[in-house]
This record gives structure tokens, C-alpha cells and sequence, in this order.
């Protein structure tokens, strides 16, 4: 008598999405997005998802959707020690569905905002399905590249030095940074923006400045630092370009 | 008597074409290349060129192609004027050329590695063409992106700070942006490697960082800095994770 067969184990792709427009996906994601039988994508509770968003009208019509909504977002800071214990759990369940997934024989294709290990939400799985599922990750157009290339103006020349910083630093860090670099790119903005308008100002580059929200997508918008309103969503990149050599 | 009819001009398409695999190429990018009767890249004399080298296969069996060669690369330092200036002859007598064609109502396509705007040559065309040409660009997943994939680690987690820095810049202020950074990224490496070391070393950082060269392609190779060999050709970008917030 012999055992049940058990299937080959399915592979979890972290697919990078670039940055918003559905034709700035790689022909590897496009393909593996437009092939899949199971999608996972993170969201807030309520909201449909970004990386989802993006996805729109690519899907198989019997796919199998899988909503990882966040438990925390904003209601407890990150500084307490409940919202990593929160997070941790979070991921973990999530990493156990895929492996279940995985066991099952099926491939899931985990739809990734820009590129996957770039300040991404996949990077929690990743590190914690090592060894319990095969995983390969398709790289992605970063939402920053995105943001650059809507201002339409190179971001970086001959040996420009760029930063890329989150506007959740302390403020005088940011200051510290934002003087200390040619090409300046900053993310994780939202509530962050006041802090950031004044960093910006005190570090004397204020008049470089631009806001880049919603890059790619139907809404993207411009707009001078000096003129933003104090309110901004999410999905918005602060750019300074570099002033580098050019012959 | 009316007057010749003028040809509607050509667009000049910057296009970036990842780091160098060709299933990397965003699917707009791929549509643009696929159907180009024009296009044009730059290499040294002499080579294939990188970005036509991504580009093969790819494209129309009537194609025209415009290969664009440095006049000067390595043979005259960059601090020489004569650098500066034969370069910028070179650019502008490019520029020529593309807008001869635009005038003549061909549409053009620029093969760009990585993304056009993130210190690529494009840059010097882009700058010229305004006002000459119509010119529309598509970002591409940077070589640095490949090079984090291909290490099969993320780059950066939570509030992490990433540098990216070139390799010509002078030893000591490596050492000091080396020191002053949770995540880094260096290009530009080739004949600068043994000052590269040098200062990851002296930074204190030498056990952390991974040299990447021919990422995404089939040469790809990724090796810690302790054992690299003291040549490495151009297409090579040293990596140091970082390792912020993972909960």
C-alpha cells in the first residue's frame, strides 16, 4: 500500500506592480497577474486595496481572492509595543494561509504596489515563508520612479548623491538629511506633511521641492511643495531633483 | 497654391528597459520597442551596447538602428574640460539626428537601461530636445531594483534611510555616507572598486555588503564584498540591506 500522493507544493510570487498605470507592469508580472487562480493583497479594513486597484480588469474571472486586511494601521503608534505584537500576529496568519495554499498545490500571486522589496508589506511574508513554501519575486517600477518621471525631470545626474527617507523620521533627522543630499526623495508623508513642509523650509530647499500624489493613476497631481494644501493622501512622494554634471 | 504639407512630427520615446532581463520591460515599454521603426542607443565603440543587448530579439526585421557612440569614455578624466565639452558636441550632434527624424514624422525609440531618469544618458538628450521634439518617456525598473532581487533580500524595512551613491566620489566622503546610512546602493563602480572597498571597510560595514554584477541577466552573479576580485566589469552595484522595523 502506498501513501497518498501529496501535490507539489504551489509557489507564492510576490509580484511587483509598479507604480499605479496597468501598462507599467513588467511582461513577467502582467502575465503571471493575468494567469493566476489565487491573488492575495493587503489592505485597511474597508478600503479596496491599492495594489488590488491596480490590478483591476486583469483578473481571471474565477479567481480566488484573498484580502489580507491590516489590523492596525493608525489607531495605535508605532512606538508601542502592541502594534508590532498586533503586526507580528497579523503577518503570521497571513504566511499560514499561503503555506496552506502552497501545500494544496496551489501557485498565489501576492499583488505588490512598486517592487516588492522596496519598503513593501510582502517583505513580512517573505521573511517568514523561508522554508515553508517555495516564493520567487518578480522586481517592479518603484512608486518613486513613478513620481520622478511624472515631474517629467531626471531626479539624478553624473555623481549626484540621493536619499530616500521617510517623513516618519524625528524632524531635526529629516532636516539633518535633507541638507546633507543632491537627489532627495521622501515617502510615508500622510500626517507626516506639516513636519515635513518645515524640515523642507529649514534645511533652505524649500523652492525645490515638489509633491507628487497618486503617480501613473488617472488623479496623479503635481504640485510645487511651496503650494501644498496641509492635507495630502497616502499615496504621495515628496522629490527634490539633483543638480548634478551635465555636458 | 497651398505649400508642401508638412509631416506631423514623430515623438522621440525615452524608454527604459529594466535591468536587463526582457520580460522586465514594463508591458508599455515592450508594446513601444516590439513595433519601433526607429531606434536608437547609446554604447562605446566598439560593443554591442547594453541596452541593444536587452533589446535583442525584440525587434522588427526592418528596423532602423541609430547607435549612438561615446566619443569619450575612460581615455580623458572628468575633471579635464575637454571631457565636458566633447561630450556635450556629442549630445547635441545626437539631438540633431532625433529631431531631423521627428521632423521628418518618425516616431523614435530611445533604449534606455534601467529607468531613463535615474542617472542615465537619455537625460542629456531629454534636456536638449525640449522645444524640438515631442518626447515622452516610460520609467523602467532601475538596475538597482535588480540587483536587490537578485540578492534575494529586501533593501529596506520601515524608516530605514537608503543612500545612493556613486563610486567616483571621492574616498573619504564614502567613508562618511557609508557611515551615515541604514541601506545603500553604489553604481558607477568599475575602476573604483579597490577605493570602494577601501571605504566600506574604514566605514566599518565590510561584512554587510554584496556586490551584484550582471543583474537579471544570465551572467548574474552575487557575491559578498569580502571575496570579490579586485576587477569588476562596468555592470556591477554594490548592496548593503537595510534592517529596520520588521514586526
Amino acid at each position: 500500500m502506498s501513501a497518498p500522493l501529496s501535490p507539489i507544493p504551489g509557489t507564492i510570487h510576490g509580484v511587483g506592480l509598479g507604480p499605479g498605470a496597468p501598462d507599467l507592469l513588467s511582461v513577467r508580472a502582467d502575465r503571471l497577474v493575468r494567469g493566476a487562480s489565487h491573488v492575495a493583497y493587503f489592505r485597511k479594513a474597508g478600503r479596496p486595496g491599492q495594489a488590488r486597484r491596480i490590478a483591476e480588469g486583469m483578473l481571471r474571472p474565477d479567481v480566488v481572492e484573498i484580502a489580507m486586511e491590516y489590523p492596525v494601521t493608525t489607531e495605535i503608534p508605532f512606538s508601542d509595543p502592541r502594534y508590532n505584537e498586533r503586526l507580528s500576529a497579523f503577518y503570521a496568519q497571513c504566511t499560514q494561509r499561503l503555506v496552506a495554499l502552497s501545500a494544496a498545490g496551489e501557485d498565489v500571486v501576492v499583488l505588490c504596489e512598486g517592487d516588492p522589496f522596496f519598503y513593501g508589506s510582502f517583505m513580512h511574508l517573505h521573511s517568514r515563508l523561508s522554508g515553508l513554501a517555495p516564493v520567487e519575486v518578480v522586481p517592479g517600477i518603484t512608486g518613486m520612479a513613478g513620481a520622478w518621471n511624472a515631474t517629467g525631470l531626471p531626479i539624478t545626474w553624473g555623481d549626484d548623491v540621493l536619499t530616500v527617507a521617510m517623513a516618519t523620521l524625528p524632524e531635526d533627522e529629516l532636516v539633518r538629511r535633507i541638507r546633507d543630499t543632491d537627489a532627495l526623495v521622501v515617502m510615508k508623508i500622510g500626517r507626516n506633511l506639516p513636519k515635513l513642509i518645515r524640515a523642507v523650509a529649514q534645511a533652505g530647499r524649500a523652492d525645490e521641492a515638489w509633491l507628487v500624489e497618486y503617480a501613473a493613476m488617472p488623479e496623479q497631481r503635481v504640485t510645487p511643495l511651496a503650494q501644498a494644501s496641509s492635507v495630502t493622501p497616502y499615496f504621495s512622494i515628496l522629490l527634490i531633483h539633483g543638480k548634478g554634471r551635465r555636458p
